[in-house]
């Protein structure tokens, strides 16, 4: 009854509601079915990263043809260099009915939206204002202007909760990636997602 | 961020889904927060049944009386009796705080939906024809016609499943109520349902 095809969530949310870390958690509780998305990159490898775990790691050449050959669920220039989340990994990945997590910021997840309908669309929140600040200073931003900058950038992100279908508060990590999971499989058992058979149920 | 009021949750199904062993399961594991709703009826009390926790129990005056005052959800005559939900028992316990689960058959179902569209409807599935028929078996019907009878039934009740938002097949009792917790879980992290203030996080 339930489908086999695997589940497309999208986990974003303003930099410093702890995106990274809840997916984190999320992965490590959870049985094989989920996977993390593999994005593409035209940055170097850094020491520690593996082809195809951290990044795909592409040459910009390579990356631009996958532009054009329409490669991409989304992607976009961050400076220097270019990401881009594959469109084959992840209907591959959701064909073998593995559950793919895609976690993006805000503008990647809209673009992602306009492709993929019928993900689940999940917002981690900060869980105050005083938290985010502090998030955004810890990642070493030093300058009063920057971080004024940076949670001018993050309050924008956070206007965009309304396009999403969860809104999941990060006051604990643990307690949000339990949210996530419930979410998953509460998914999955919303009767559009299912193959009902009632015939089945006929008495000859 | 999440909402302070209950969540309504109906829980529905076919006779012979299991409904009330996955309710009971449901009720004997959550926290405190979980309460089954209290039908009123105008049958006598069995043995063992408390006033205010098995049932209300009415005199068919006072039962007539409170249809005319519109003091039910939806009530339903079978044979004798009269059985049904009271309005200000359900919305006092949701304005607490309390989530509420309402054990229903199908018609009644759809009777609580016209009043509540804001709750969770989950319909039981039976694990299969064959499980489905043991049950009614087991029920204590003897003839083979009235089998064949509650069969169609049954059958009938499936085929508005339609109207739910999410179907759990019933092939493991703890199974199907850890599914049922989860949608309690993700329900609350709806964004419909949750009041999102995005200006406590706007740097003045």
């Amino acid at each position: 009854m339930y489908n086999n095809k695997g589940l497309l969530i999208v986990i974003s949310g303003p930099s410093g509601a702890g995106k990274g870390t809840v997916c984190r958690e999320l992965l490590s509780h959870s049985d094989c079915n989920l996977e993390l998305s593999v994005s593409a990159t035209t940055r170097k490898p850094r020491e520690g990263e593996t082809e195809g775990v951290s990044y795909f790691f592409k040459e910009q050449e390579q990356f631009l043809r996958m532009i054009e050959e329409d490669a991409f669920i989304e992607y976009a220039r961050v400076y220097d260099h270019y990401y881009g989340t594959p469109k084959e990994y992840v209907i591959s990945k959701l064909e073998e009915g593995k559950d793919v997590i895609l976690e993006i910021d805000v503008q990647g997840a809209m673009k992602v939206k306009k492709y993929f309908q019928d993900a689940v669309y999940i917002f981690i929140m900060p869980p105050s204002f005083e938290e985010l600040k502090n998030r955004i200073i810890r990642r070493g931003t030093e300058s009063a202007k920057d971080i004024k900058k940076r949670m001018r950038n993050a309050y924008e992100e956070i206007c965009s909760v309304g396009n999403y279908d969860y809104v999941v508060l990060n006051d604990d990590v643990k307690a949000a990636a339990s949210k996530i999971s419930c979410v998953l499989t509460a998914e999955k058992c919303r009767l559009k997602r299912c193959k009902v058979d009632v015939n089945q149920y006929k008495e000859e």
